[in-house]
């Protein structure tokens, strides 16, 4: 927890908050926070700044809080994924949003076991805990947005020539023809598929509205680790 | 798995061998293989090619082995990183070696908890099964080498400057004065901190001897996910 983050329920008058719970505990025993120290402190979807600790009773932490920076700007990304593992799909997420994507639309593919549609991991409170630590984790305050589509070709015949219009898109595939592109300042779509990789019509859909494929180099990366990869190197 | 590796003890005549335990089962559960079916394979600090199964009895698979293509190229990259807590480490070095990393030095530093040392993480059987199951996922077949420096000052003086002459060297910090550089193909250093990021005492021994202090933006990575994202950025 890199950045304590409030929402307005945690506030008990303007400007002064209270905490319990898992970030009270992360705070108290790995940040060893004491009273008159300070946490580096966000307002979920609103500005950054410090808290000062005023009182701890009983596990609970009370502190003047005080943030007019701004977050960091958002990475010009809408990040199209296929549904994963809840595992891996946790982490997808958790790695996205620590990284600055705020908007995922995570679509049904060939090769995504059905199943992991029921997943809890899918509820919006679940959504929002993993989001939550990648926002605390990489210091951003700004909540992702997060669609879904189970059909891939409505998805990709009709809605996706809208959303690709105006922007660089970019699906990534171990056969991409080029080499992931660096140095992007500029709104990008970016496809990355499950764990077996979109099948060969899949990427031929995106090619179709547009999309280049795009590759790391020769070697596979599990799903997490090239997201935070093509990020690393697209933005 | 997407490269089943064979050692030398898997032979059972030259170009046939023989395999059950976790490979077996990976193999027959998840690749679904049968009699007569490939799988990608790959000999262990040799070549890569396919396996054709001749024969399924009771859990082991036996095969005729070809593996005439060389293995991807390594990065050019030497990783100095700091020892991490056992589960993290254990992700790195999956990372790195699945990224075509070939040498770690995993070194002491201030913010690095000293009972991580007393892992069985760091045992040889534990380091060889990361890098294993790294290369199976990257399609490679050269197995990583690894050392240890519990000492950081001698390490940084009397070590690091043979090391650094006529290599890029490079730090991670997140104040790092330049942006992460991109479409490097000379040999490379390339050290990352602990958890908590290095001190300024320790980025200071690493400039001292050449290395430049690199960021990845605004925002804090978790250790893995930073390395897959300088990787995927410097190369």
């Amino acid at each position: 927890m890199n950045l304590l983050l409030l929402n307005e329920n945690d506030f008990i008058s303007p400007g002064q908050a209270a905490i319990d719970g898992r970030r009270a505990e992360h705070a108290l025993s790995i940040l060893k926070t004491a009273p008159g120290g300070t946490i580096r402190t966000g307002i979920i979807d609103g500005n950054i700044g410090t808290s000062t600790v005023t009182d701890i009773t009983a596990g609970r932490i009370t502190m003047e809080v005080s943030c007019h920076e701004p977050p960091p700007p958002p990475l010009p990304v809408t990040l199209i994924c296929a549904m994963q593992r809840p595992k891996t799909f946790k982490k997808l997420l958790q790695c996205g949003a620590a990284m600055g994507v705020k908007k995922f639309i995570v679509i049904e593919c060939w090769k995504v076991d059905k199943s992991y549609w029921d997943s809890p991991v899918l509820k919006p409170e679940s959504l929002r805990e993993q989001f939550l630590l990648g926002l605390e984790q990489g210091c951003d305050t700004v909540m992702p947005e997060l669609e879904t589509r189970r059909r891939f070709r409505p998805f990709a015949e009709d809605e996706l020539p809208g959303i690709t219009a105006g922007r660089l898109a970019l699906v990534a595939h171990p056969n991409g023809e080029i080499r992931c592109p660096t140095g992007i300042d500029r709104e990008t779509l970016l496809a990355v598929g499950p764990e077996g990789g979109f099948t060969d019509y899949e990427v031929g859909k995106f090619v179709e509205t547009g999309f280049t494929p795009i590759n790391l180099g020769p070697r596979i990366m599990r799903t997490e680790f090239a997201l935070a990869a093509l990020l690393g190197r697209i933005f």
